[in-house]
Parts: C-alpha cells; structure tokens; sequence
C-alpha cells in the first residue's frame, strides 16, 4: 500500500462543483487501494476577501492577527472538501494545521515548518481515513496560528509527504506539468516526463508558476517525488526527482522568459576594491534580490557595474543607490525596464559545453542582441531587448528542441 | 482591578463600523483600567452561509466537519476586532476556543463544555491584552473542534466569566435589557435595573430571546453576575444576579407573550393509571418538547389530555400520536394553533400568594377568557386565544405596574 499525498490549489476547489470533482479524484486514487493526505488551499479568492476585510478596518493590522484570520481560508476547503468525501462514501477526516502536528518557527505570515508530529495523521491513516489537511498553516510554540507565506501549500504538502515518507506528492494545478517552453506562446513546446529537482528550482526561480521554490528545495532535501499534473486535464504530469530519464540529445529541459524584471546600470564608479560590496550589501540589507550582475574590468577612469531587479524594486533600489551617491560614488545612475531575461535550463548541461554556444547561434540566426550574460552549473540566462523576448525563446526552443 | 467579560452577538460585528463600534466599547473598559476578555459571534449571517455552502455539496455531512467549517465564523470575528483594537493602540490577542482552553465533550454541534483551562488566558491578561475569544465552540478530549449550539457564544461567555472569578459578564444585544414586558407592545413597559436568575430562566424559557437559557442556568451556578444591554444604545442594561432588588409593591417582574405554541387535546382517553406516562414518554422519546399539561380529573368513560407545544413540532406531535391510537386508545385528537401563552414572572410571587387572583382579575376585567392554567414558584403561565393575547399583556402589564 503507497502513502499518496495530493494537493489542490484554490481555483481547484473553488466552488461547490470543483470541490465534487476533486472528492472524485481524491476517492479514486484511495479506492485503488492507497493511503490519501490530501492539503488544500483556500477557496478561489478568499485569501484575497478576507485581506481586503481586515484593509478595511485596520491596514497595519498585526501579522499575527492576520494569520489568525487567513487561516480560516483553508479551514473552510477542508472541512467542504470533507463533507464532498462523506457524500461520495468514503471514511474521511479534515485537519487543521494544528491538528495535523505542523509546527512552525514563530514568523508569523512567512512561517518557516519546522517539524511535522504525525501520531494523529497516522492514527488517522491506520484507521482507513482519508485525511484531509488545511495547506499554508501550522501553529507555533506559543500555540499561536501560523500561515507559511505564497506557495505555502505546497510546501505544506511536501512537508507531509517528507515526514510520512510518502511514495509519491502529487501537486494538482492548472497546469498539466513542465514543458520545454510557455506552450501558451510556443506552440511546439512538448510536456516534460521528467525533470530534475535542480532543473524545477531554476524554473521557479525563472517566473514559472508551476510550483515554489521552497517546496522544491524541500523535496530535494528529503528526496520525495513530486508530480505536477493538472486536476482538469486527467493526463499524467511531469515528476519532479533527483535525476530525470532524458533523451540523449536535449541537454536542456526547458526555455523560460521573464519579462519583469529592469536593469540598473551604475557608470563611472571608483575601479577599487569595495566598490561592489558597497552596492550590493547596501540592496541586501534593504531586501532587494539582484539577479544578474555585470562588471566592466575597468579601466583608468572608472568601471561599470549593471545588475537587474525585479520591476517591483526597481523604484526603491534607485532611490536607495542615490541617497548613498557620494559613498558608492557613481557618475551617473541609468535605468530600464525594456528588457526580459531569456533562459535555458538542463541539468545535462553540466557535461556538454556547448549549449552556450548553441544559444548564441540561435540568437545571432534571428539578430537578437545580448545585453548580458549569468550561467550557473544547469542554467543560462541572457538579458535581451524586451520586445526580441518572444522571438528568442522562438528561436531557442527550435534550435534545442527540433532535432530530439 | 475588576475582571470583565463582554459578549458580543453577530449583529454587533456584522460589518467594519459596527466592529470599529465594538472596539471602542471594549478599549473604553480596558482604559478605565479592567482586565477585558471579550466573547464574539460570527458576524451577521455568517453561520447560515457556511451551512448553505455546506448544504450544497452534502446536505448530510457530518456534524464533526460542520464544526470544522461553522468554527471559521468566529475565528474571522475575532481576528478582525482585535485588528480594531489594534488600530485604537490598546494591547490584543485574539484566541480560538481551543486556544482559549474551553474544553467541551465530544457531541459535535451540541457540545457541552467540560471546563475552561484558564492558564493562557491568564497568561495574556498578566500581559495587559486585552483577550478576544471566539464563542460557541472549543475542543474535545480527541483535540476536534466542536460548537456549543444555539446560544453557544452566550454560554461561552459565562463560563469564561465563571473560570476566570470575573466580576461582571456583560452580554451586549440589540435590546437594551429585559423590561417588564415587550416594549414595542407596551408603550409603558419599563426596563428592570435587576432581575433574579430564577426570573431570568423563566423569561428564556416563555421566549424572550435575551439570553440563552443554558448560559443563565450555568451563571446561577457558578453565581456570575449578568448584565443584559445593547451595545446601540450605550444605555446601562439589566443585572441578573441571585437576588435583585425590587420595589415593595411588585411582586413579578415582567409579563411575556408566546404565540408559537399550539394545543394538543386527546378526547376520551381510559380513566386509569398509565394513560399520561405513555403518552408523555412517547413523545419525550421523540424529543418533542411539552409545556403546560392539563389533565381533567375523569368519569366513568374516560378522560381528556390537553397539552401545548412548540407549534414547529406540532405536526410530528400530532403523527406519533396517531401512530399510536391503539396503545394510547383515545377517541379524538384535536389540534389548535389560534392560541397563546401570556405569563408573569417574578421572584416576589413566592410570598405573595395573591398574584394569580390578581392576574386572573385582569384577564376578566377584558374579558379575555382563559383556556389553560400553569404555575411554577415564580411563574404563572395562562393560554388564550391568540387573538386576545395583546389585550391581555396589556391588561396583567397595567394591573401589576400602573400601582408602582
């Protein structure tokens, strides 16, 4: 008998309908003979309601309280999602957080798990339940109601699926797993079977949707199989594991966009030692992620540093390196925002050097311009002219993907 | 430093002004320098749309998961006053019911709580919060959610008032105390500065919603001081306590009106010993609740049974009977829901023998005829016809209250 977990997101069970139509999938995958948790989020927009609730009454309102509040999102999914399994004839309990033993670090709104207690999720499991469990919360050691921060779900249902040593945790989205590229604007773009935990954690840090970054690194840690499939579609998804069954050929899994993010070009900064660490230790501690970063070797008169942001920081991140213009001591502070970081990941990079060069060709073939380059051990990314974006990931896509 | 408990009902919190109204009620009582601990509904209707959603996706759920989801309905209450109070600067916490330590037995949707672990809530009020606490619900001995049932949040609150010592339980609602009959009948009807546990409970129990019989019942107990008032009008309300004080003259304290009742007469039943327990215990088996009873003293061929009941039950009443003819052997079963029960109430009846005659007296002085008679140590209850029921409040209210 396989321990499954499975978690659905909000628009999954986010009306009564969809809500019967997940017991079914829940139903069916227990009456195959498995042991079901299954984690859910809030409904549709209710995270979003109760948020606007408490704006309206206090918008500086306490994190704690708002974890108080916010939890009860879920509370509901679970106990509606129950009452779908009850209808359907199946034995079926839902949990909350605490209930489930989801102990977190005392962060109240970014909530860190920091250990799962499962006598009662096991009791319940031997007693031929279903066990139903509230995602995106858990309680801390002052018994105070915790939520996880965005993506919290599926590290809920990672977590659960570690400290159970599931078979296998199952993400339902609206997606039906990973492709090659954004099917949606590459009509070729082909569902990965497989992919690697590394391989998914570039992908999500890249804007892909498909799951978060947390719940990916956690699975990697503890090493349990992950599916991303589609809860409309009915097809089998993509698994998410330590090493991936590829075809010989494609050295890279997938090609990514990402559209918001802006560049900051620092010109004419002192060519010493200490100059970088000034900058980018003064973003740290203001909590703005660079991403890309470009140095000029320098020369006489100065050097330039370029680095990217996402848009949402853009504004502050400038504002920031100008009030400290006399310490960084730059000439002239340039921004844009017309740009798109193109990337290709694969974790078959790693052993085959000449992915980079076939990248450029294939960008160099439709005249696309690079702006700058960052590579990591299965990743590079490229920072193009925002409106080429579309037409080099075009480009790439065919280039990897055409001769497999 | 005095302990308070305020309780809050659904119409008090239904919306953002009313919950910042709230706040600033329960910040006016922390500043006059009383440790607060406050008990809220789930706002305005609430409840009835989990149940209606519940209701869609299975109308036969079960009540441990309708625990699960009507417990939400408090918990979005009490986080969002304490955000209110946030905003007035004053120190908050809110707690759910299992956080709070209100245990209850296992009867999911009718639970009873067992005791009220007070270490946290002590705890907090040590830390100068103020302790916002969700009523109508808490957990079991198997840590499951449970909700108290109709009157829950009242009940909450006393025996949070009880578990704390507090020194006053206030229940805030939409009436501003209990009056010597219903005030929007009776023009002159006055509002009691107190009234006896004893009245209260009678009061309850002939329909007067102000309070919930089973928090009454429970702060007679454990001796809690009451205060029924309206969280409107900011008037000071009715105290409830063991002895109330009264002016000489008035024996009772309040006249009261119930037209949602209905009579049950069962014509020509056996004169012999057995006939009322078989029908009495027939109908307590099938949890239909009987009020007054009269029983003719009987002749050669046979007795007659009236008695009333709730007129939501009258049909089941009335079918069980019929099913039972031929146990019960009775001739005829009449029916009649044109009917009303007007009683008195008051703890100075015991020693003033003289208050029926003078009820009665009323009643013939209008002419209203009296079909049934009910006593208690404090109570007088008549039935009349329902038509008449008005001129009858209207005439007991001025007989016993004009002489004040």
């Amino acid at each position: 008998m396989s321990i499954i977990v499975q978690k659905f997101g909000g628009t999954s069970v986010a009306n009564a309908d969809r809500i019967r139509h997940v017991a079914k999938l829940i139903t069916d995958t227990y009456r195959a003979g498995n042991q079901v948790v299954v984690v859910l989020s809030a409904q549709g927009d209710t995270t979003d309601d109760l948020i606007e609730m408490a704006n309206e009454i206090n918008p500086h309102a306490s994190n704690r309280e708002m974890d108080m509040l916010l939890a009860t999102g879920e509370q509901i999914s679970v106990a509606l999602c129950a009452m779908a399994i009850e209808a359907l004839g199946c034995p079926v309990v839902s949990l909350t957080g605490w209930q489930a033993g989801v102990v977190t670090n005392t962060v109240s709104r970014a909530a860190r798990i920091k250990r799962i207690e499962t006598e009662r999720l096991e009791a319940e499991l031997n007693q031929k339940r279903i066990v139903i469990v509230t995602g995106f919360q858990g309680i801390n050691r002052n018994e105070d109601i915790t939520t996880l921060g965005r993506g919290g779900s599926d590290t809920s249902a990672v977590a659960l699926a570690a400290a159970l040593h599931a078979d296998l945790c199952q993400i339902y989205t609206d997606v039906d797993g990973v492709y090659t590229a954004d099917p949606r604007k590459i009509p070729d773009a082909r569902k990965l079977d497989e992919v690697t935990y590394d391989e998914m954690l570039e992908l999500a840090t890249l804007g892909a949707q498909v799951l978060h970054n947390r719940s990916v690194e956690m699975a990697k840690k503890y090493n349990v199989s992950l599916e991303v499939l589609s809860s409309f579609s009915g097809n089998s998804g993509t698994i998410v594991k330590e090493v991936a069954k590829r075809m010989e050929k494609s050295y890279i899994s997938s090609v990514a966009v990402d559209k918001n993010i802006a560049r900051i070009a620092l010109i004419g900064v002192p060519n010493e030692t200490g100059t970088s660490f000034k900058v980018f230790s003064l973003l740290a501690q203001n909590n703005v992620n660079v991403d890309i970063i470009l140095q000029g070797i320098g020369h006489e008169d100065g050097k330039d540093i370029c680095f990217t942001v996402a848009q949402s920081d853009l504004e502050a991140a400038a504002e920031l390196l100008k009030q400290n213009r006399e310490r960084i001591q730059f000439n002239r502070l340039e921004t844009n925002t017309n740009v798109a970081k193109v990337s290709v990941v694969g974790a078959g990079m790693i052993n085959n050097p000449g992915v980079a060069a076939k990248l450029f060709e294939a960008l160099y073939d439709v005249g696309v311009n690079i702006n700058m380059i960052s590579t990591s051990e299965i990743k590079i990314s490229v920072l193009v002219d925002q409106k080429e974006a579309d037409l080099a990931v075009e480009a790439i896509h065919e280039k990897f993907f055409q001769m497999m």
